[in-house]
């Protein structure tokens, strides 16, 4: 079984996680990146420097290269390339190639913040405040439903680039006049939490859920995490998966607060931080290849130990 | 040969060099930090947590240490603790402990970047133009010695933190009210090089200067760089070093622009994109270990490969 994983960046642990699984099946992980410097590449079995997503040969590349690795499996690690490999499942699928993505309309309603709150909200599921309308925010700091700090970002950003605190009226409007599809949220104090869930392709339910505290971020990425198990947090997560509908890998991002928990963010794909979830064991590499061997994986939802760090440091590669 | 590495925090890599090298000598790396959780703790032969290097205790602590594990050496890795152990040099030094650090007049000249810029304007040395002054601002943009974007950012700042743009005269302004010990510097929109020195302790002079290109950044640290060999940057350091008169490992930031290469920042440590001279041959590490012994290194200024690229990626540790 070879597997191709596209926009594979400096997520090097993830690639080695894939390579470890596949080797012991005979089976290969092929790496492909539009920069020849990206740091996961040189850690998979084979490599390939391809075109920027948004060229219009792209999708034909990644064919060709399915074709010549006798590719089975095929999924991207980040965000703007899901929805447009989303939009070719089927011809993939009918070259016998398994698309290892959620449904064009979810991975839609996670891209854009806008989307996930409106989904959230009208599923009953506690959610940051969102805003695409300065009016709308007005009225709401009138009320008192909100107040400063504000956050403002972009509608479809991620790795919190673009994000901006505003503490002002005054620098609201001045963000209204300069920015385009930003979405504004309230400032949320509380503690971050990161979950990360495997929906089993197979029997299209929940079959881990790995749920951990940010301790330190860096460069918008979870640094430091602890794990922890909060039978509140698992049910909302559940919640969410149920009507969402997620397929494979999931990252839930949410706030801790004295109204309990809040979603803030929902990535279809392996999040930055799941290195946590499988160094304590939850394998969601080994779920992929076990439902795509076409058998279900057990379920093993909370199944670990609370108050376990994971750290990140640096690594490097020359060349 | 024993060495204490003090906020050792994420920089693994640094620490296994030097467990690599002092283990061959049946010398060990002894690592501390405030934080257990920092992962470079975790990577040496004996770690110890200890209290915030601002605790009345902290000094008294490190000697009991240095008893402890019979230690040969000290450094330090983060800019804040390079002053402070440079004023018990001479307190260490006389307990047969090596601290590898600048002289205290030169640590106090790089921590701060007011003075930085007075030093190397004094010894017409080519700066980025720094001012504490927005009198001073005014005059320049005036005068069109200097032009908008500006840049503040605090005098003693380290890892881009509280660095702002400023375009206009009114948002600079509202620094000047909100602000304390900040600097204003022109945005210079050139190349940013990194250049990684070794000043020998026995011949007191660089044996070892490596030039590096950064590529991209990351949380206000190199994260891929590509080695350069320019003999105009060359001399540049060659004349800073020898105006400066700094011991051991130095890291020098530098803008190139069409006026020729600027000095931005001094740090007299191991900097974050030392791994990239090392990864290359240029062994600080052993450098020190040579000098520690008595002994003088070869000078080994630029013999190295151009062209040549360090990528960083994520590695973890649980714990």
């Amino acid at each position: 079984m070879n597997i191709l994983i596209c926009s594979a960046g400096r997520r090097v642990k993830l690639v080695q996680y894939f390579k470890e699984e596949l080797n012991k099946l005979n089976g290969k992980v092929i790496a492909v990146d539009c920069d020849p410097t990206a740091a996961a590449l040189h850690h998979a079995d084979h490599y390939e420097v391809v075109p920027r997503i948004n060229q219009p040969e792209y999708i034909d590349c990644l064919k060709a290269l399915c074709n010549k690795y006798k590719i089975n499996a095929v999924l991207s690690l980040i965000d703007p390339e899901l929805a447009l490999l989303a939009g070719y499942k089927e011809e993939f699928e009918s070259a016998g190639v398994k698309v290892i993505i959620s449904n064009r309309d979810v991975v839609n309603v996670c891209f854009d913040k806008y989307l996930t709150y409106q989904f959230l909200r009208d599923h009953q599921i506690p959610a940051v405040p969102t805003y695409t309308e300065i009016q709308e925010v007005l009225k709401d700091l009138e009320n008192g439903d909100i107040d400063f700090p504000l956050i403002v970002k972009p509608q479809t950003g991620s790795a919190s680039i673009g994000i901006h605190k505003v503490d002002s009226l005054n620098e609201l409007r001045r963000y209204e006049a300069e920015q385009n599809n930003f979405i504004i949220q309230p400032f949320i104090s509380g503690e971050e939490y990161g979950v990360d869930c495997y929906i089993d392709m197979v029997k299209s339910e929940a079959t881990h859920i790995f749920m951990k505290r940010k301790i330190t971020m860096r460069a918008g990425e979870t640094d430091k995490s602890i794990s922890v198990n909060d039978p509140a947090l698992k049910q909302l997560i559940e919640k969410l998966v149920l009507a969402l509908k997620p397929v494979g890998p999931i990252d839930i991002d949410c706030f801790k607060t004295e109204e309990g928990y809040l979603v803030s963010e929902i990535n279809p794909r392996f999040g930055g931080g799941y290195l946590h979830a499988h160094e304590m064991g939850f394998n969601f590499v080994m779920s992929i290849i076990t439902n795509l061997q076409g058998k279900p994986n057990d379920t093993k939802i909370n199944d670990y130990k609370e108050g376990t760090t994971l750290v990140k440091f640096d690594n490097v590669i020359l060349f």
